[in-house]
């Protein structure tokens, strides 16, 4: 469209793209929207009280994930996941969602019925409907969701929220996902070079494969801080890595943090996989990603208004603005790189997208 | 997933597969909701008075665009207006929007940017905005737009709600897009065979390439029936062409419908590509598709309620159930073929999908 030289989108990252984005839509002059785009989900007020909060994600044949080792059922509960994982994030519940499905010639009717199945298992769990879709042809399978979830206006939680002095926490345990991942791509590799005269051992992975194919949005916790009156002070997703989420909180806020390498939760079962691979298991669970947990920062003193089971503590919010550190169990302190968030596995993806 | 033959998607079509699907899903417990599955749009009540509708369509390079030949400004916009046209066809207004792209390596930042220019221009003529997105790899570029509208429940209008003796009428006119598509499909041709040496006669057939490329929904009509205090018995959006929907409303309101020929609307412009192909304009304007214009039917005493200009008047609803016929000009009654969609344009499709 332009007759400069055309700009490739990996030469200017996903920030920046967005940047620009939202340099060419402008602000809205409409007063119900509280928050448009930059946060994990956009929110707008339905009433004087409630606000309803919505999000959207792709997942893509090729780039997000492998036909080959993803069953059907999976991906359809994983599509769903992904989205919830945003509107918690937010310390909303779900209610309703879309999905639209592009669908290549080789999908036959059985493996849809499938998907369905896993969308349901999953709307199911979440306590939401699915109200909605679009069927289309495609090359490859597409699958594009929207969640659309609830939440008392008060309820509502940002990225900019956290304050100097806030503990750091995350839901749950990282870098499992990945670990998985790293377990698919080497059975896929075993069954290219070995034939279907390959039998993966699933049982000794089943953990981490878990965590990467059929992942849980942690709706739990969002439920457990209703009932208990807690409400933290900033919320994010980290599907896509702690490393680059504590960084998005911290500029949002305009603070710092400072992570202990050595408090990060790590299940035995990711330990080992890092093991086998010889690999620093602090990076899986620093920049592993597709673990679909929520980072939070709250006062110190509300930790014990927590139910201890639901969190670990892995840091704290700094008042250096943007200046995020990782602390080593030695004492060390490394600047935590912003863009250590990668894209691994499958391929086609560039550098602004995922 | 299953052990039996897996069935391919063209075996059973695009309501089957629907059917299926919602048999999988099931019905939902959630009393807000009041449509999900099988209209324009899904409803769910926001409070006593007012409700959300929320749509979700995706168009997919190769399939429903060819790059060579649709302007990323207009993609932008047309993506937003699908989306529209489904609002609007439950007689409710567009307020929020979330684009999920899908990007190939060879997009360009300054693409991306037009996109969105495309995007802002459509959000500000239906007065909307965009609140939120995702923005991925792919193989080839996707749009995915979900749409959030709102309107009183009084207001909705469902496909079921037509009643025998209703006249039906379309809003614009009929064929264009579709003619619109042959020219831009013939002059790709011409630029494969004649290199970029040749100059397509656009000024000629402008208006038809308009309604392809750069469609408007049909916002001006609900808000004039909300300004004169008009709401049809039933109303659908006819973008998948008007011989398939007027089957759909039939079907949900158990009535039958009479479509007189020489009354549908066809702009002197489509009524020339028509002859220039020597084909019959009457097929453009019954299965060409892609007009994103609205059927409705009313009781004919409220037809004079209405704006003269806004409508036309194609036919009449019967009590025939599910019976569809076209009138010809001589006089002669054929059945409309519920199967006459077809999708023209393209490549990659199969029988379930558009």
């Amino acid at each position: 469209m332009s007759n400069a030289t055309p700009t490739p989108i990996s030469d200017i990252g996903e920030f920046a793209l967005i940047d620009r984005m939202q340099k060419i839509l402008g602000t809205s002059g409409d007063e119900d929207l509280l928050l448009g785009i930059g946060d994990d989900a956009a929110v707008y007020r339905i009433d004087d009280e409630r606000a309803h909060v919505i999000t959207t994600d792709a997942l893509i044949e090729t780039v997000h994930f492998d036909r080959s080792f993803m069953p059907t059922i999976h991906l359809g509960f994983k599509a769903i996941s992904v989205n919830v994982s945003d509107v918690l994030a937010m310390n909303a519940l779900p209610k309703y969602a879309t999905v639209s499905l592009g669908l290549p010639n080789n999908i036959s009717v059985e493996m849809v019925e499938t998907f369905y199945r896993g969308v349901r298992k999953a709307c199911e769990h979440y306590g939401m409907t699915l109200v909605g879709g679009d069927t289309t042809a495609a090359r490859h399978l597409t699958v594009n969701v929207t969640v659309v979830g609830e939440a008392m206006q008060h309820e509502l939680i940002f990225r900019r929220g956290a304050r100097a002095g806030d503990a750091l926490c995350v839901t749950g345990d990282l870098g499992g996902a990945y670990a998985g991942l790293k377990v698919l791509l080497r059975q896929r590799e075993a069954i290219k070079e070995q034939g279907e005269a390959y039998e993966p051992d699933i049982d000794a992975y089943r953990y981490v494969i878990q965590r990467q194919l059929a992942p849980n949005a942690a709706i739990e916790t969002i439920r457990d801080w209703r009932e208990r009156g807690v409400r933290p002070n900033a919320l994010i997703d980290i599907s896509d890595g702690l490393g680059s989420e504590v960084h998005h909180i911290c500029r949002a806020s305009r603070v710092g943090a400072r992570i202990f390498a050595a408090a990060l939760p790590v299940a035995l079962e990711t330990r080992e996989v890092a093991n086998e691979f010889e690999e620093d298991v602090d990076l899986f669970a620093l920049f592993g990603g597709d673990d679909y947990e929520l980072l939070f920062s709250l006062p110190p003193d509300v930790l014990e208004d927590l139910d201890p089971q639901s969190f670990t503590q892995v840091g704290e919010v700094t008042p250096d603005e943007d200046e995020v550190v990782v602390q080593t169990p030695t004492g060390d302190t490394v600047a935590l790189d912003a863009s250590g968030y990668q894209h691994f596995g499958g391929n086609g993806t560039n550098g602004a997208a995922r």
